[in-house]
C-alpha cells in the first residue's frame, strides 16, 4: 500500500484552455486517425477509403466532412471520362503538420500491437534509407530519452481554478 | 480540376495488420487522452480526475478500466486515515511510452487551437530549461522536418490485399 501522496499542482490549474483536449476534440472520434492515414498514404477518394477501411458510409461521410471543417483537410474535383465530377480530400498545411502525432501513433502501435511477425509498415528518410521516428528534443538540442527530464510549467495560456 | 491520379499504391495493401487503427482502438475513444493527460500530470485520483475534468463518472470508469485492460494504466491500493481503501491509476512502462505521443497532441494543439494568449501548459527540459518538441528524426540522427523526406514501405508484417 503506497502511503497518501500530496495533492497534485495540477489541480490549481484551468483546463478549460487546454490544447491536448481540443485537439482531441478534432481527432479524437472512432476513425478519424485512420481516415488520416489514408489520406497520408495517398488514398484520396471516398470509394477507395471506404473499399480499404470497411468504415461505415455515413461515418466515413461525418469524419471526412468534420476533417474538412476543422481546415485539415481540403476538397479538390476530379473527373473521371465519362463520369460526373467529384472530390478527392487533401491534406492542408494544418493537416500535414499531424505527420509527427501520426508516426508517433505507429510507433506505439508498432512496439506493442504488431504481429509478432513485425509492423505492415516502415517510413525511411528519402536520403538515407533509415527509418524515421518521432523522438523528444529540447530547443537546444537535446534528446530528451525519459519523460522524468521533462518539467511542465504553466504557460502564457494557463488559468487558475477558482 | 486536377486530373485524374494513379491508382495509390496503398489499395494493393492490407490494412488488417494496422498499428495505428489497433493503436486508436485502445487510444481513439474519446476522452481516452484527456483521462491519460491528468495521469502524467500526476492527477492519479477517481475523485481529482472528475473534479477537474467534468468526465461523465460511468465514461470516466470505463476509460479507466480500458485502459488499465491495456496495460497503459496499473491500479494501485491507497489509504486516507478513516477511509476505506481506495486506488488511484499510475502509468505501467507501456503507458510512459505515450509521452512522445501526448507531446505531439499538445504540438499540434498548441499550434493550432490555442488562445490568442497562447498555450496554458510549456514542457521544458529539466537540464536546460528549453522547451521539449517531438521531431521526426531518423535513425542516422538527421532532422526530418517536411513529410515529403519520408517514403513509406511495406514492412516484415505486411500482407497484400487479395
Amino acid at each position: 500500500m503506497t502511503p497518501t501522496t500530496a495533492r497534485p499542482p495540477a489541480l490549481d490549474w484551468s483546463i478549460d484552455t487546454c490544447t491536448i483536449a481540443r485537439a482531441m476534440a478534432v481527432l479524437g472520434e472512432k476513425w478519424t486517425l485512420v481516415v488520416l492515414r489514408e489520406v497520408f498514404n495517398g488514398v484520396r477518394r471516398f470509394a477507395d477509403m471506404q473499399e480499404r477501411t470497411a468504415i461505415p458510409r455515413q461515418v466515413l461521410t461525418n469524419r471526412l466532412a468534420s476533417l474538412v471543417e476543422h481546415g485539415v483537410l481540403r476538397r479538390e474535383p476530379y473527373q473521371e471520362p465519362g463520369a460526373r465530377v467529384r472530390h478527392e480530400y487533401r491534406l492542408t498545411p494544418k493537416g500535414f503538420d499531424l505527420y509527427p502525432l501520426l508516426v508517433a501513433v505507429k510507433e506505439w502501435g508498432d512496439r506493442y500491437l504488431a504481429d509478432p511477425e513485425g509492423p505492415p509498415l516502415e517510413m525511411v528518410h528519402r536520403e538515407c534509407g533509415a527509418e524515421v521516428h518521432a523522438a523528444l528534443q529540447c530547443g537546444a538540442g537535446h534528446a530528451v530519452t525519459e519523460f522524468r527530464e521533462v518539467v511542465p510549467r504553466p504557460g502564457p495560456g494557463a488559468k487558475r481554478r477558482h
